[in-house]
């Protein structure tokens, strides 16, 4: 991606253009197109204007599954996972240009923070579990290797290789920075080149975040490009190679999903739709217990952030029957302390506008069939409230999309409105159960959400719940007196874990750290021999050839150095040692158990361990078999292998007795070089053998190895 | 499921009604139903007749969901697994009966094998998978909890839970009883119930399979059910809280894909569809080499293995360019020496009768279109062949549904029909490629393929054609000179690796072992404190109460007994050992490097242990601190804890000089009773600290528990 100045938006009479971003370049419609208008949120002032006509849609998907997909093929995982800390570390020095954009679309600066920050988290920890949880290469394993034949000459396993298209995000109006980062965030890692599709209220906003990644320089040519308006044709240009993430309307993503493209096409589609997500008060939560406190705050937050325009906001609280009337004047008493209403840039304001006039129109009439269905509010008024406006002011504000917090109660819990339909603004409904199989039946009944909370310190009834919810949603988010304080909050997913949820919540699952980058690749089984399957997934596979320095009657050659004198620059894939064999006398194991002071009966107590169904008799520590296998393997001069930070697997197969003997054999198996360090992983193939070539144990070793042999290169 | 006798076919006039069993009940229609017609595939007699006028399926549906989901999730993943095993080893007696139908759908003596044994390897593999890979709950935990906060006091982790409906199987033709029991196996072991509605031409085996199934009386009730004939409402009966499983024509997955249930009513949809496999042959591959040889081979096996009729099928060798000539002859000479067309039940056919005429009828007609396209005929003949008789007379055969192979050329390498039309029978065309990357596309042409073959011995050319097309494809099979013979075969989809593909395939997966019975369990993200994550997984999160017996300045308690004289029946999640300070001496590290060997600089030479970049100077070996750890928390004597197996995720975090001391905390972290023993595994979490209470190391130990106290029970 060149840093070419952008076409500052004109403003010829008519609003300013939000410009795309395509095939590398700034792109605006001609002059006279009309466009879509686009709103300040609390002042319904016209900001600018968006169009896609003329724009080459498919041009732009052929530039990502080109250009796109080549440029970023150049770089591995962990580099493209750098790439991800140099731009969240960008952005992160332009925030302000971005919170100055946010505030007009209604957000607080709590609410920008969540959009904007949040996303920039997003980035960091991707970027971050991307160098520490995959490999340094272009294919992700999955799994061990099976051995599918008797011989162990054919062996299956898994890899992952990105999907040869484009990511098409089409993202909702709440969060125009966060929605488009994490969805970036996996695709860019896994190599997938990205097309954003905001919506059309907040896009100018997503525009100003994609011109400073522009700016930046950071990231590769096509790797990203953004639609500015309508794409409705986008599809059209798609197959089975692309993926489609979907955030918005359950009806929007309906429409999506019946085109042919994703029906016969085989486009990858997936959704993520605003859901009627609960928060269930266990039955211990008693008035002026913690969890009691806790859940009530919990509400009144999702209630208000955002003006409860998320996805994942509460829409259903689920308490107790009899407690439903402590619960509502708790909620109304801080909602009544804690909520002001107005522009997000007086002071005070804790509650911002709804994103358009439209929104609020929509939020109005859900509520209205909600109340004609049976419901009653308990707190708010539907009316047009007094707010705060820019300059601190009270007043009712033509033009602004503001509206007052609503809870709703209902005296019929099992009404299909209160589980159906959702006003997407700050309401919320309050409904009683009556024991747990009824609670978990009503969280139920929103037919799939994105989150549920669950409030209790009854262990119990926490694991009643959320096991009896979890097939019903995405996450459960189990608040209690010991995370009133440190939980991150039922709305806001966290870039370690899935997003998403079944049925009413669309079906898809986002972020959840490395899980997301899969989603973003094809799991490819791949089966062959020992050999060509290390060729072609550069991890060593038992079986395969080696090269062996060490004792010749096993295999190892003088020809070859010993692998621990190798920098990575030297080591390859099948450099191995094996050494010769060692006799475990019976003194051996004493002094060991005496030394150590494991004396475990199986090690010092003949009769004892002949008992024990597992030994033939006394045996030999496992902790003493490794010992010595490093004594073994040991090359004790320094030199480029640092440290042995760790082991991987290690299982004890056949035990091994006094008078039995036992050797090693070490592989190079997997080489996984820093980006940003001088030295890099290396897990070594582990497996030790006793005199009659039984496999005594097996396990990997992991060390630190030199890129270039360095630290210790003139030590005498 | 009772074993209550079935509805003996009736056979008043008409052919006899294949029933269906729903509700734990055999079924059949009012006899005066037309039904359709089962004809015998070698002679076109009619066997049976199907239908499911006034079957009640919402009722099916709804029996699942309540009585299946409900008996299936009082057994616990390895019960549900042993079970079956169980129905394996019943199957296994049986198959006799199930051969005799067999030979009736044109499938020969090895067809049917690759059909019931295969069917029946598959619940065998599932069964040992499921009991050696998960643990014995109800709860899959995916991944390492995540830690959100910084005082460890709110984490995150995920959990797999059953979905919570019905796991549909539309099944195709090809493969009646492998094709129920593969979908089967991963639904079963996950707590799914299952519907089965097999094709109608071959759905009289399944039924006959389903049969023995429920003699066996060893499902629980309602965990199985078949529908015998069309099903077509039955996903008007189907939510988000079910899925279909299809396997079949692209065109009918593209017909439920568009079902209103699926677009909008969440039902989680996988489709296997057959596709245009290819098969590459190899640059170094020339004539007479092994890989060649082999090449051939395998062309010729899918070519004529269930007459062609498989979703893996070759449809397309793809060799270098030049080299058609001497492939499509080697191919033809194998075809004319080994492949006899004929009643399978006669001595020495090879190849069957296709499914039906109307098989018959649409391969022809593929085949036309293809010959109309440019392909032209190499081998075969499209009049009807000469066939064996079940009397072993050679003649022309009317009503058998019978034909020649046909291998086509292709002078237009680029024509649409070769990569798009199939031929859904013992049909391959012949194609050349230029370079590797020629060949990579033409692959890439089908659209998306459940498996591609790779022949080659050249690392170098595995590696770039097996990437290369990975994105495209479901699985790939590497063919050489050391995999020859114990391959199991380009078409052969086994149960430890995912059988589907993208695009034209489908964009299914099935199979992979433990990912196939994730396929149906709902991933769900759960945040909370330790203590309420530890009850509601059953596994012990860091940070969680405890109950340690020992050191009491670290903890522990003298009420707390030493875990390791708990047996199964006494242990619980959270019960632990903390060890006192033991201190490491300069002299201990030098002896434990002398006696072991492991003479490691970092251990013995104090001046070249400064020099590294991760040592404070010289330190203890990791292996001395996990084998004094094992000293400092060993309960010698002969107990219910027989062995220690194992060990995991060992890290050395903080170095250990001379003169620092460590101790040690262990805490049963997960129990794993096995199901067919009198022990289990317990997973015990490990933490070495020093004396300044920083972490030196972390790991899990694994042993083998007995669930009472028995062997040593009055061990003096």
């Amino acid at each position: 991606m060149t840093t070419q100045t952008a076409t500052a938006p004109e403003t010829t009479g008519a609003a300013p253009i939000v410009p795309s971003y395509v095939r590398d370049a700034w792109w605006t419609p001609a002059d006279d197109v009309a466009g879509t208008e686009v709103r300040d949120a609390n002042t319904g002032e016209v900001l600018a204007r968006v169009s896609t006509d003329g724009l080459d849609l498919p041009g732009a998907v052929e530039h990502a599954r080109t250009v796109g997909q080549r440029e970023l093929a150049q770089l591995t995982l962990h580099e493209r996972a750098l790439k991800l800390k140099e731009l969240a570390q960008f952005l992160n020095g332009r925030r302000d240009e971005l919170y100055a954009i946010s505030y007009r679309t209604g957000a607080t600066k709590i609410d920008s923070m969540v959009d904007i920050d949040g996303g920039i988290g997003v980035l960091f920890t991707f970027s971050s579990k991307g160098r520490r949880e995959l490999p340094n290469s272009n294919v992700i394993l999955d799994g061990p290797a099976e051995t599918l034949s008797r011989d162990g000459s054919f062996l299956g396993t898994h890899v992952y290789t990105p999907i040869p298209g484009v990511a098409v995000q089409i993202n909702a109006f709440n969060f125009p920075v966060w929605g488009m980062l994490e969805k970036l965030a996996p695709a860019f890692i896994a190599g997938v080149p990205t097309i954003v599709k905001p919506a059309t209220p907040t896009g100018h906003l997503t525009e100003a975040c994609v011109r400073l990644m522009v700016e930046s320089g950071i990231l590769p040519a096509g790797s990203l490009q953004l639609v500015s308006g309508s794409a409705r044709e986008l599809l059209d240009s798609l197959d089975y190679r692309d993926m489609v993430s979907f955030t918005g309307s359950a009806e929007t993503a309906d429409r999506l999903k019946s085109h042919a493209n994703v029906v016969s096409g085989g486009v990858r589609f997936t959704s993520e739709t605003d859901s009627l997500n609960a928060a269930i008060l266990g039955p211990d939560a008693e008035p002026g217990s913690p969890e009691f406190e806790a859940f009530v705050k919990a509400v009144v937050t999702e209630m208000t952030v955002k003006a409860g325009q998320k996805c994942t906001a509460i829409r259903r609280t689920i308490v107790p029957k009899g407690r439903e009337q402590a619960v509502v004047e708790a909620i109304s008493a801080r909602l009544a302390q804690r909520v002001v209403v107005g522009d997000p840039r007086a002071e005070g304001v804790t509650m911002g506008a709804l994103a358009s006039l439209d929104q609020l129109r929509d939020v109005r009439g859900a509520v209205e069939s909600m109340l004609d269905a049976g419901g009653e509010l308990a707190y708010g008024t539907l009316d047009a409230p007094v707010v705060r406006t820019a300059d601190g002011t009270e007043s009712t504000v033509d033009g602004g999309a503001f509206m007052s917090p609503l809870l709703l109660t209902w005296d019929d819990v099992e009404a299909e409105a209160v589980h159906t339909r959702e006003a997407f603004g700050p309401v919320s409904s309050v409904l009683g159960y009556t024991d747990l199989d009824d609670a978990v039946r009503l969280a139920a009944r929103g037919s799939g959400s994105l989150v549920a909370t669950v409030c209790t310190n009854d262990p119990e009834a926490a694991r009643r719940l959320t096991l009896g919810i979890a097939g019903h949603h995405g996450r459960v988010h189990i608040l209690n007196r010991e995370t009133a304080k440190s939980s991150t909050g039922h709305g806001s997913p966290v870039p370690h874990l899935v997003h998403g949820g079944p049925g009413r919540a669309g079906g898809g699952e986002e972020l959840g750290g490395i899980r997301a980058v899969k989603h973003h690749m094809q799991r490819t089984a791949v089966q062959g021999s020992p050999n060509l399957l290390t060729a072609v997934t550069g991890v060593w596979h038992t079986g395969a050839d080696r090269r062996l320095a060490g004792a010749e009657e096993f295999g190892g050659s003088a020809e070859n150095t010993h692998p621990f004198r190798k920098s990575l620059a030297e080591l390859r894939i099948g450099d191995g040692f094996v050494s010769g064999l060692r006799t475990v006398g019976p003194e051996d194991i004493l002094e060991f158990a005496e030394k150590t002071g494991d004396t475990f009966y199986a090690h010092t107590d003949a009769q004892a361990a002949e008992a024990n169904p597992f030994f033939p008799g006394q045996v030999a520590h496992g902790y003493l078999l490794v010992s010595w296998a490093a004594g073994l393997f040991v090359e004790p001069a320094p030199g480029p292998v640092l440290a042995n930070y760790g082991l991987e697997n290690l299982r004890f197969i056949t035990p091994v007795a006094a008078g039995d003997a036992v050797r090693v054999t070490l592989t190079a198996k997997r080489i996984t070089p820093r980006v940003t360090d001088e030295y890099g992983e290396v897990a070594w193939d582990a497996v030790l053998h006793n005199q009659d070539d039984e496999i005594v144990a097996t396990y990997d070793v992991l060390t630190l190895v030199e890129k270039e042999d360095t630290t210790y290169k003139n030590w005498a």
